[in-house]
């Protein structure tokens, strides 16, 4: 997954953005850029790691300009290069572009292809800067033009940020797989990918980029076009379910209120008569409150995070990810100690991981587990961006529901149904995307993508 | 304030060590070190930063033997040096002596003037280095001994951990001011500031040290003297406000539990009518949830934290503070809009975080804030090892409780009382210090330590 | 300045190149890359500074291949980003392709804004990357003929290393400005900038590249092709009076003997009568030599250079110049005090550095000085890759012969005369590029270069 | 080896003491450190690297004060730790110590032994704390008598500067093994280990400290003691041979001036037949200038150097040393095939290196090499602070002359006798200690120091 953020006037620009990805980080950990424009030049400065590793203040104050567009990055190809880092920037014959991307295109390979059949050299394999190539070969005259002219060809899921010396493009695909919004700071227009990044910087969230929208900004304000045949919408649940910041807005809903309504959904379809619901921390606290309330259940933060350790999801590595869970979170004996519990959790994607959170709750004195999953199992993979693992090391497919609670050893374990779980969603069901437990894809995958290596140090 | 950590007999017992540090790192963030012996050979490694940060596997594997201390250290006279890093490690006619040192002495001035006169040389202004002086000039013969003797002339708050080549020591100054644990590994003895660390490697949590005990313990086993004449035990009742870690035992009691009684007991004292209970991330988050479920009060937790940033009160500089603040957390405005909360927090100090954070829940909508605190107002300066600003900084001296309720835009504030606060702890209020709320000190406080500046790279 | 090395078919190809931009150094230290094929997969690594600081034992040891070009790089564009380091690696139809270039093209903006026109993006400003968009945008479907056809497209200096999966190309401009020489490792083909590589690898020198050849190095064996109309060549004099290591070959003679050849000339048209000759570390070393053994005048090192700094000319900023010439230098007083002496120097460009150097030989207690210049005096631009300063900023411009020597307090100055100079070449005069020295250019300049902004950590 | 640089009363005394350490840096490359007063503070600033690399203009900026001593440190024992660092600093009851030393004790562990008997803490195993120890721990009232009385139990090899806050003394040990030298600085007094850091910072060489000499320097000037009963002295050859820069004047003569006569000398004793004298850069070009002036042999400075390497002895492994080798040096085929040539060495150790090196010449195409060290061979170990291996692996030990020969594969090999080398020293040749060539040592060592491992980062 990644974040994008972009604001158009104002002399701290690129401050402002620096706080935006910060607000971002939870999507995106690997690296994090910056591109600048005071109007004719443009500076960028990309980095691997967190965006407070990136950015000094030094650095940030050599950003000059009052249009900039920033991204957190985390790979969902796997390879780990500074080469991968976003926005993409480069010249051609008008000047400068810049492209920040959040997404996964499922056509990219074949599109690559054709043009590189034409000419176009490729330094990255990012879908970035696919779409810089296309907009450049557009017959087209005027920019915007030219990015519907390139957006028409791509298949997937994407929202972009495109920048040139003094314009900016917030663009969202026709299915709204990823959110996107717009915000005002004192008459100065600013897009994210989530709200939070506007309260951090004490912006006012003024709407969802739409899907199929391309929004122009420009020195004499903000422009809209809807260039593209309408479609039903196929927004991501899994924002709502997992990846989104709670205190955001996305999709017409607040993710804190969605989540809590799942918790109650999950009450309702599968109560439990225990001495306290516990959350997984971070992101089953929602669901565990909505949970506990509606069951008028003690609600404990009996599992104790420690601060010094990053989200375990978006951890590369195996071996670094079980390391995670034990240093991360410890039950805390003295209140869990011979006592029946609900646990809720979000999502249970291979299983190793909750194994061992269930075992250390085991040997904390816990009697009895009831876990409650806030969406239904996980099955098949997702094409528009978010990097499950291989269907074949699913837990759901592995062993399927019976197994898995004998494998995490609960005394119960149920998952949200797929209607519950959309009665929850503030819009219709159908406008969103359940591909990953369902299989059923809005738009139908083509292809892998290649490997491309060159590291810069 | 600082962290230690020790063990004795485990062929991995730097890693182990390294893993306690890290269970122990919201105890101190300035530095780590960890000193391991083979029985012949004392190896050492410190430096300046997080644990993770210091350590790298590498170096751990080869911190080689089966005896080993370690110490994270936040600084409590301002001078963050390498130097100051723990354990100390020195050499003398029997070999080698190591220390990690919890506290603060209040005579360590003075006594290290009159060392000096005796010829004695210094490196640092630590406290360590002076308790390493007076065993070595002891003129006792057996260690313990020495050790006794040296001790016999510290006076204010410590928790020791001292390693020779083949024995390590544990040591709790007779007003037991910090915590100091026993805990077990499949025999294997274990020591640490709070009982967390020993959840995360496994190890069963036996007994506190007790005020005034001495701990020896080599390959025979376990010894324990009791040399110092019993006095009224202080314990600092700070830790259990906001200290230590909730999955902690210490004092007597588990901590996540008092903080829950601490916050039923305020709903006691002080109950309000409100929409919901909001904790402030994270110390005040047991105490808000005691007293949402005493009040029978929805609990919300709507203001969510940036999980990038480290811990407020343990950064250094004002600035990183205010900008910490704004960063870490964000009210969940969809919750809140309209609504009438209970804040509880687990203290105020200079009111200036406390102050920017009710801002941003105004300006999130929320239209009555009551804020409730799990303690009396901070008054006096703590000589034990907490680091407080000046008295004259705080916001009870400077501006009263009505003035504090004012400064901070609240609808209402009450503190805990005494009386209250002492009737949650698990042991008889009077075993407590409560000298940052009374000006009551236990041990009186001798002089202000000097600086020191060597810096090493 | 830039060096290149090229090597085709041995199983520690990267390895050995690193060993040859090592002996490279002195041609460029803003950055080094490497990039390795091993027939199917290209890898790459690319750093900002010395050859010994961008790679690591450990990173040689990942670039596994047989095929590898490697480039180190001075900036004559001011600019220092590590996007300019070269190699330069990109993707196309049918594979990769990898330029490393030595040089600098007179037209390189016209073709650039040339190829954005018709869509092309670039990275960069490197000529090398103009290169490739030349050579995959050639309608020829040979690989040679697209090399052909891109080449003659190019105006100015160049020795390119162009590889793909599975071929080197190694190329020199009609003119032959930059040298580029051939050898054999066992029978392993290896082409370098200068000779002085081989022998540190141990390979044979076998002869120069010729000017206007092409070289293609592939399983087979090695062809060449000669596919332009011969010109005059124009060897970079400047090469042999100051670039080029004293170990080295190039275009036809010693660069050792040809300095030594240089003095001695010097002493016939301006003899002196001293006490000894000096040098001027390094590069004066060779001319002195021949001045001092064709007057039959002692031979004194009596400058002593730290050897804990870089080399003069080839640093940014003035002031690290200023500085670095009064800590690289020392005369040695004891024998220098009272003496007559003769000072021979490479070259003078802007005489500030020049100037120190002659206070300090006053200093010492220097009673005469003559210097010897072993060229004529720059006046005019190199737009071939040597980063002289404006013409503007050049001794011989701002105060003529004669204000020089008052300049630099000089009993006696004379530079060696154009005549003198060719006389002494291992070929025709008129095979010399003599540009900076009387403005005369084989190839017409057109234009300066942009500058693009982007930095990757 | 170290070196030792101290200023007293000038306002930019750390920067005029981090040029004075540049000078220096050929004495020790392992670490570097400065001690500054301001007349009450003392700061200091060490660490592992070269001076360039400790130091940058913000650190030394930090380092305010009028009264500064520096150290640049190569490991005579091995262990390459931040602890090691000098000038040793340390608190004792009249305010601060510190003291940088070049030189080894022989009994050092006897002392330390004894000390720590009484009670003393080490933190390492220098000889600088040692002095401390015995300088504090004196009954003396006065400083200067404290010193003496230190100094007084003190065997060895030493030069040592003493910093107190408003004071600097300057000690050199009765045989004067290691020079020291006073210098002016426009009335402000410098002391140095070798007159080339009065060279680069403009300071005049006023005199040597003489054996046995206390030079005490504070705000009314500089007073000079004499306290010690004199001694014939045993000043160290291997300095003129080898260690000390050829523009340095020590030992009451120039080190550029007696090479030259070690050379003459050499050619007087063993003349050879030859084409041209080689010089092995860099220590052995002013014997070989020396060689042939005398023979009236053409000089050729035909082994080339590549400037981006250190000096070879000085460095720590065996692997490094011999890749330096290959790397650092490069015979200039073009001169050199079919000659026969004279090759001036100033000195053979373990025989490697230069093996390595005839065997380069011998691929180049020398006919005929003919090998001169300026020298005798290399038999007995040093104790006083230059780091030859052990005996056993010492060539002349383990091969024999003729052995040598034919190990480095020479036409004839020459050691300069000892009557020789004796007869170009600038004092009688009975003044200078010769133990590694004759195992005759003025002063008797007496054991081995033990090792104390602690890292900081």
């Amino acid at each position: 997954m990644c974040g994008i953020f972009g604001i158009y006037g104002h002399t701290q620009a690129s401050y402002l953005t620096f706080l935006g990805l910060y607000a971002l980080q939870h999507r995106g950990q690997e690296s994090a850029g910056i591109v600048v424009s005071d109007g004719r030049e443009v500076h960028a400065h990309l980095g691997m790691g967190l965006v407070s590793e990136v950015f000094s203040p030094e650095i940030v104050a050599k950003l000059k300009g009052h249009i900039a567009i920033g991204h957190v990055r985390y790979s969902t190809t796997g390879s780990s290069h500074i080469r991968n880092a976003q926005p993409f920037l480069t010249r051609w014959k008008k000047g400068y572009l810049a492209v920040a991307h959040n997404g996964n295109l499922v056509n990219s390979l074949s599109l690559r292809e054709k043009l590189e059949k034409d000419g176009a050299l490729f330094q990255t394999t990012l879908d970035s800067e696919l779409l810089i190539h296309l907009i450049v070969r557009s017959r087209k005259k005027d920019m915007v033009e030219r990015i519907v002219d390139a957006l028409s060809q791509l298949k997937g899921a994407y929202s972009f940020l495109i920048s040139t010396e003094d314009r900016i493009f917030a663009v969202r695909d026709p299915h709204g797989f990823r959110p996107l919004v717009l915000g005002d700071l004192g008459g100065v227009p600013v897009i994210s990918s989530e709200t939070c990044a506007f309260d951090l910087i004490g912006a006012r969230f003024l709407r969802e980029i739409e899907p199929g929208e391309i929004v122009e900004i420009e020195s004499k304000g903000v422009k809209s076009y809807h260039p593209f045949k309408k479609v039903k919408p196929s927004y991501c649940i899994f924002e709502f379910i997992y990846f989104a910041r709670p205190d955001s807005w996305q999709f017409g809903g607040s993710v804190y209120i969605t989540r809590k309504k799942l918790g109650a959904r999950l009450y309702e379809e599968a109560p439990t008569d225990v001495d306290m619901v516990v959350p997984i921390p971070d992101s089953g606290n929602y669901a565990a409150l909505g949970y506990a309330l509606r069951g008028n259940l003690p609600f404990e933060m009996a599992v104790i995070r420690n601060h010094y350790v990053g989200r375990t999801f978006i951890q590369p590595s195996q071996e670094v990810r079980d390391l995670g869970v034990r240093v991360k979170l410890n039950p805390c004996r003295d209140i869990l100690k011979g006592k029946r519990i609900t646990v809720v959790e979000d999502s249970i994607v291979r299983g190793t991981t909750s194994r061992m959170r269930m075992r250390t709750l085991r040997e904390a004195g816990v009697k009895e587990i009831h876990m409650r999953v806030s969406c239904p199992p996980h099955r098949y993979p997702c094409f528009y961006g978010i990097d499950f693992p291989n269907p074949r090391e699913l837990a759901a497919n592995i062993m399927g529901i019976e197994g898995i609670r004998k494998f995490l050893g609960l005394d119960s374990l149920y998952y949200l149904s797929l209607e519950g779980m959309l009665s929850c969603m503030p819009e219709k069901g159908e406008h969103f995307c359940t591909a990953c437990f369902t299989g059923d894809y809005p738009v139908k995958p083509e292809e892998k993508v290649d490997k491309f290596i060159l590291e810069r140090r």
